[in-house]
């Protein structure tokens, strides 16, 4: 078909060089590559905020492509490379938990730890594997490298914790706020299909959701909403999300990551 | 020719991953397609702006680009999507009077609802149609579906005012400022050519261009401006402008989008 | 091979949309270009920060790219247009120094002129010259135009004076820093090899590492660094910096460019 497709996700930013050389890298091993960005602004460090950005994208692309995440402040240490292929996708970063949800997807991922150093740049910094490291792999596996010419697979890849949804009782679910998106909206653990099942279990009572001692109403589109309240709403994930209108819900209420949400069936 | 240039302009801002994700859904429809970013901030919720943009940098990319602009504050209601097709270009967004200014220059458009559901995702989101309806789309039409099959055309489609021009006696041209751009250019509605014709009435007088109470003096470039003092100028896109060179007019002086501007022949 | 590659480096920022134009106006020219951004982000009208960016990048990228860099604060005032042809790259951009680091690497690079205006934009703006002149030059460059045909080749480009390096007796390097990344570490003009060439002297003495009367002891890693201390490091493009293990070094030291920086053997 087309060129193959390789994504990019990191904490790098937008004002430095980084991200344009990690491309220069790539296209002088495969020019007949497709290289989108997903972000460059993942918190710098934050491994729980990248694993969640690249679970939440990476189905939308093409078969076979090959998601590289770079979010990795363990650069030079000990910590491995690691490329995981799942059924459909391929994954190179660092084996420092990034790809954790991406385990749990449970499409039966091998873990490669990459250690054929002839697929990396021939001289190797300690501060930039991106370019040295990262980017070189993907471009040589979007040539058709199979993934065994790499290194060993291995089972002890790092797996870290991501915040789990509690359920209290049969009438409550609890969890947090995960993510706060560009535009001030907060986004939940909460799943959809979780306030599905608690509504099925008695359809005559109701939903009251509370984030900060705060009932915001479950709406079905962002301009059901009046300005300058806080609503909710299952977003285009599938997670429960609160907003407000034209507004920026995080700036307004002053709630960031790790805030506790309630769903009530009462 | 080359592969079929998309283009996107968005208020999703750079932080969150919808940007990418919307290019993973249109390369997997098609990935043949060379995708480009005009920008993804626009100020949120501005449609008057988008307009704007979009007006200014069309004309600029290859016959039969498509442009996807989401500026979309009513998505998930009943707000339609559209598709724009003038001589050259398309266009594909909300119909919220984004494509206002495209109406206006007159290249005669049709202008259809998209309702052929088939060319959505199959699971689409009330919050989210940039991914699951626009992107969609644009990758259907860059694969060369003919525009007729995505919907009925339509005449009633939402077209805004935006600020216009106003003659006072023969001598005065008022206008407003539009647009700040990253540098703190002050960029305002006025064209060159209704300069151009207040200067053809009377050759002999002086054209006296004034903001807040300060008169600006037309310069040829940017360098030709003495630091910390406005001046004004045509810019490249043909209208009206004042700068500060080297520095940032909007922050020094203050001045904000609708601020009044006059050019007095005198 | 694959399509050419054109690179683009300016100080536009990323909220307006004239990276897009240029994007359009080459594509317009040669669908068949890689259009990578290496950065948009370099400080409005800093030539010497341009010069330094481009010089990191410019090899990581394939044989026979070429790089468009538009930092310009003279735009339409009489300073020219060139093109920079190295052994193994191109260059385009103002002739106002931005590619005084590329003079000095020794590959004898070939200075154009450029004044053959029937490859610029027909409508030549004032203030714009990355859309009239820079993207279309690059363009038909892309399409293998001969670099004789854009002009004549001169001898009197334009070269600016960086920060240079200072030997104090035989034990003592003065450098400075001259750029800050994004993750706030701060990156100075001292290569490893002066560094090296130190130790070599007297591999019995020790190396004292100093900025702002703050000792910063070297490390192999970032994650060596114990947090909340200031540490040296030699970085991915061979140069001294200095860093705070997952910290902000210049946020927290109010350290700037322009700070003096010592290594001493002693």
């Amino acid at each position: 078909m087309g060129n193959p497709v390789i994504t990019l996700t990191t904490d790098f930013g937008d004002k430095d060089p980084f991200v344009g050389i990690m491309k220069g890298v790539i296209l002088n091993i495969n020019p007949h590559t497709t290289i989108v960005d997903i972000t460059h602004r993942i918190s710098a460090h934050n491994i729980i905020e990248a694993a969640f950005v690249i679970e939440n994208c990476f189905s939308f692309f093409p078969r076979k492509t090959i998601h590289v995440v770079v979010v990795d402040p363990g650069v030079g240490s000990s910590r491995r490379a690691i490329l995981v292929a799942t059924e459909n996708h391929y994954f190179v970063g660092p084996d420092n938990g990034v790809f954790s949800r991406i385990y749990k997807i449970g499409e039966n991922p091998i873990v490669i730890n990459i250690t054929s150093e002839h697929y990396f740049l021939p001289k190797r910094s300690s501060t930039f594997h991106g370019r040295d490291v990262f980017a070189p792999v993907a471009g040589w596996l979007s040539r058709g490298i199979e993934i065994s010419n790499f290194g060993e697979q291995i089972q002890d890849y790092v797996s870290i914790d991501t915040p789990i949804v509690i359920k209290h009782a049969d009438n409550i679910i609890e969890g947090e706020v995960i993510y706060i998106d560009g535009f001030g909206n907060l986004i939940t653990n909460i799943p959809a299909i979780e306030i599905e099942k608690l509504l099925n279990i008695n359809a005559d009572k109701k939903l009251k959701i509370f984030i900060k001692d705060t009932e915001a109403p479950l709406m079905s589109y962002y301009s059901e909403g009046k300005n300058d309240h806080l609503y909710s709403i299952i977003n285009s994930f599938g997670y429960l999300e609160f907003f407000i209108y034209k507004g920026n819900a995080s700036l307004s209420s002053g709630i960031k990551v790790g805030e506790k949400v309630m769903v009530i069936l009462s």
